[in-house]
C-alpha cells in the first residue's frame, strides 16, 4: 500500500521512522506492506532523522494528494482550512483513503469530507485526532456497536491538565504553572488554543457525532478554558471532595445534545478525578456496556504516530468502517440542547462585603431562584492574609457555596440579583459539578 | 450474516436481546444484518425472557455448529473440553467464523484454533474472553501494531478484586468478604476458579500470545490467588505506600516472557492502585505509544454480550484479522521465564519468635543471599491483642521486610535458611512487588 504523507513535523517523523521499525510486523498483520513513497512538507533541507531520499518530493500537499501512484494520503498538516482541507477533498474526490490527526478540520468540515469519503467509497480515519495515541475513536466506532451511548467525557486536553494537577500539587498559580509548561514543551508560546479549551473543544465535536450519531458540529460546543481557576479555588475543591479538571463532557439532555468543555468539579472519588499531568482520559457510557474508561499520553509524536499507522493498517487489511460510524447519510443533525438549560450542582465562590445582612441577602436571592444550598463555607481570613481569592480587599470574605441540582438559568439570574445587591466585590466563581460515580462495585456479576 | 449461538446463560440471552435491539444500527454500520437463526441450549423450556420461537433448536452444539445454513457460530458454553471444543473445531473446520467467549478454551487450544481457522480462512474472535466489555483484544489486535510491547498487565478477576478491596476498606477478613461477594453474585459457590488464580491465568495466558506473537500457553502461567492475603497484609501496605491487587503480568524477562498471576504490592500512587471493586483494568505498555490502561466491567450479561457483538459487527464487515493478531504460523513458541530468575521487589511478613537474636538471625540470613532491606517495620503488639497474623502465639511478633531488587531465588532459600533456623513461628507471607511509573507527567508534549 502505497502513502502520500503531507506534514513532516514531530509526528510525521515518527509515521515515516515507525513504519519502516515495524514494516516486517505490519505486514504480516496486513497482508501486505504499508511504504512512504511520496512527501510534501515546507523544508526540504531539514534534518528528520529519517530517511527520506528515495520519496517523491512535493511543495504543494494539493499536488500529493492528487499523485496517481499513491493509495493513501495522510494529512498531518494540521489547520481548518487549506491547505489541509484542499488537500484532503482532492484525496477523497480522487478515490484515495484518508488518514488524518487534524481535530480542527474534523471540528468545522467533519459532516462534509465524510459524505464525500462516502461517496467516493473510500476510508476517512482520524484515531490521531482525538487523544493522541489512545483507541478512542476505534472503540467507539467498532467496539460500541450494540451500545446506546448516553454519555461521553474525559480528559481532552494534556496542557490544561498539566497545569491544574501543578496548581493542585503545588499551591502555585495559574501563570507560574503556564511557564512551567511552556519551558518543559507541553505548552506552545502563543497557548490560547489548548488553555482556553478550543482544542478540547474540537475533540469532543468529534466524539460527539461518534457517540450520538450526529453530523460534526464544532461550533455548538460551550466552551470555557482554565484561565480563571484559582488556588481558592483548588484548595475548596479539595475541602469538599472534589478535584478540578477541565472536562469536555457530551450527554443527551431534554431537548437535545448537551456538548460543553469547562472547568468542572468531579468527586474525588471518580476514576477521572485521578487522572493527572500530560495524561488524556476518556469515558464512555453504554447502555450494554456500563462504563469503560480509556487512559493514556495524549500528544507526543510517537503515541500520534501509533495511532495513525494503526488506521493505516486497518485500511491496508481492507476494513471499511464509516468514517463516523454510521453512514454519513445516516448522520442526524445536531440538535444542540440549550446552555441555560444545563441541569446540575454548582460551586460559587463569591467575595462578600464583610458586613450584617450580606450573608443574608445572598441566601435570599438564591432563595427566590429556588436554589437549594448542599454545603456553604465561610472561611474567615487570618489577620494579615491578602487573598487573591478576596480581590485583596481587608472588608470582604471568601465564600463558597455548594449548590443542589439546579439549573444554569437559575445559578445566573441568582447571580445577576446578587450583583445589584452590591454585596459581592469582584466577579462570582462559578464551577459546575459533574456527578460521577465513584469506582465502588456496581455492575452485576455472573456465571 | 447468519448466527448459530450455543449456550443460553446469561450472556447468550444478552446477545439475542441486544441484537435484536440494536438490528438498525448494527445493519447500518456493517452494511448486512446479523440474526440468530439457530440456537442450542441444554433446556428448551427456560424462559429466558427474549423471543426464540423462530429459531431452530439443536440439543447437539456440534451439530449447530455444522449447520450449512449458519455463516458464524457463537460459542458460550464455557469449558475447555467438548462440547465447546469439538463444536468450536466443527465450525473452524466448516468454514464458518468462531465467536468465544471462552478463556479456558483459548488458553488451553488457542493455537491450535488459530491454525484451524487460518488453515479455513475464516475468523476466530474472543473479545469477551478478556476483560468482558472492555476492548482489549481489539486494541492489541488492531491498535498497537506500530508498537513493540514490553508488557501487559491488569486486573483480570473482579471477585478477587471486589474482595481485596472490601477486605483493605472495611479491615474485614477474607472468608467474611468472600461469603459477602457470593451474597451479591460477585463469586460463585464454589469459588477455586476465580480465587486461586485460575480464571486471571487464563486470561493473561491470552493477552500473552497477542502482547508478544507467540503460541498461547496456558499452563506456562505462574499462579498464585488470593486466599492467603490477610488484613495484617493490607494494613501494611497502606503504611508502606502500596495496595494489593491480584495482578496479571507478561513481561519480557532475560530469559524469556515472564507471565505470572499472583497478589502484588503496587504503589498507592499508580493508576492501577486505584481500580476498586469489581471493575477489570489492563495496562499496555508499547515502546512507541507508552502505556495505556484500559477500565471498565469485566464481566455481567450485557457487557460480555457487548463485546461479542462488536466481533460479529467486525465479521459482519469483512474485516478479517489474525486470531492472535499474526498469521498462525508466524506465532512463536513460547519461551518461559524460569519463576526463580524474576527480579523485583519483596514484601515479607515474619512471625519471629520474641527472644533475643531472633532478628539478628533473620537479618544475617538475608545479608547471606545479598538481599537489601529497604525498609523494616516491627509492631509491637499491644497488650491482649492477638493477631492471626503472629499465629496467635504471644511469644512471636509480626515483622514486615521491604526488600530492594533481588531474585526470587534469593528470597526463597533465605526464607528456606530463616526457617531451618526455627526463629520463625508459622510460614512467612511473600508478596512480589510491581515497580510501576506513578501518573505524574512523563510523556513529553509537542505541537
Amino acid at each position: 500500500m502505497k502513502v502520500g504523507l503531507a506534514g513532516l513535523g514531530t509526528v510525521g517523523a515518527s509515521v515515516v521512522r515507525l513504519l519502516a521499525r515495524r514494516s516486517d510486523e505490519l505486514a504480516a498483520a496486513c497482508g501486505r506492506s504499508i511504504e512512504v513513497v511520496a512527501v510534501s512538507a515546507r523544508d526540504r533541507q531539514k534534518d528528520r532523522g529519517v530517511d527520506l531520499s528515495a520519496v517523491r518530493w512535493y511543495d504543494d500537499p494539493v499536488a500529493l494528494a492528487r499523485d496517481a501512484d499513491i493509495d493513501v494520503f495522510v494529512e498531518l498538516m494540521g489547520g481548518e482550512g487549506d491547505p489541509a482541507d484542499a488537500a484532503v477533498r482532492a484525496a477523497l474526490s480522487g478515490g484515495r483513503a484518508v488518514v488524518t490527526a487534524n481535530k480542527a478540520l474534523l471540528a468545522r468540515h467533519g459532516t462534509e469530507l465524510a459524505r464525500l469519503a462516502e461517496a467516493n467509497s473510500v476510508s476517512l480515519s482520524f484515531e490521531a485526532a482525538v487523544a493522541g495515541g489512545i483507541p478512542v475513536v476505534k472503540t467507539m466506532r467498532e467496539a460500541l456497536l450494540a451500545n446506546r451511548v448516553d454519555r461521553v467525557y474525559g480528559i481532552l486536553n494534556g496542557t490544561c491538565n498539566y497545569i491544574l494537577t501543578r496548581m493542585e500539587a503545588e499551591g502555585l498559580g495559574f501563570e507560574e504553572c503556564l511557564a512551567e509548561a511552556q519551558r518543559l514543551g507541553y505548552a506552545e508560546a502563543d497557548p490560547t488554543f489548548d488553555i482556553d479549551g478550543f482544542d478540547a473543544a474540537h475533540k469532543l465535536a468529534i466524539l460527539t457525532s461518534l457517540a450520538f450519531g450526529t453530523e460534526v458540529d464544532g461550533e455548538a460546543v460551550y466552551v470555557e478554558g482554565i484561565r480563571s481557576i484559582e488556588t481558592a479555588d483548588l484548595d475548596a475543591a479539595d475541602e469538599l471532595g472534589f478535584r478540578i479538571k477541565l472536562l469536555g463532557v457530551a450527554i443527551r439532555a431534554g431537548d437535545g445534545i448537551e456538548c460543553r468543555v469547562h472547568p468542572t468539579m468531579v468527586p474525588k472519588s471518580s476514576a477521572i478525578a485521578r487522572i493527572d499531568g500530560v495524561l488524556n482520559a476518556v469515558a464512555i457510557d453504554g447502555d450494554a456496556l456500563g462504563e469503560i474508561i480509556l487512559v493514556g499520553p495524549g500528544a507526543g509524536g510517537d503515541a500520534t504516530a501509533s495511532a495513525v499507522i494503526a488506521d493505516l493498517a486497518d485500511i491496508a487489511r481492507g476494513d471499511t468502517v464509516p468514517p463516523m460510524g454510521r453512514a454519513a447519510h445516516r448522520l442526524e443533525p445536531y440538535s444542540r440542547a440549550r446552555m441555560r438549560r444545563h441541569a446540575g450542582g454548582y460551586y460559587i465562590r463569591l467575595s462578600v462585603a464583610d458586613r450584617p445582612g450580606a450573608f443574608a441577602a445572598i441566601a435570599t436571592r438564591m432563595a427566590e431562584k429556588g436554589i437549594s444550598l448542599e454545603s456553604i463555607v465561610q472561611r474567615r481570613r487570618k489577620a494579615g492574609e491578602n487573598s487573591r481569592a478576596s480581590g485583596g480587599d481587608a472588608t470582604v470574605q471568601p465564600v463558597f457555596l455548594v449548590t443542589h441540582d439546579t439549573t444554569e438559568e437559575a445559578v445566573r439570574e441568582a447571580l445577576a440579583a446578587i450583583a445589584a445587591d452590591s454585596v459581592i466585590a469582584t466577579e462570582p466563581q462559578v464551577i459546575r459539578i459533574e456527578r460521577l460515580d465513584d469506582t465502588t462495585p456496581s455492575a452485576q456479576r455472573e456465571v
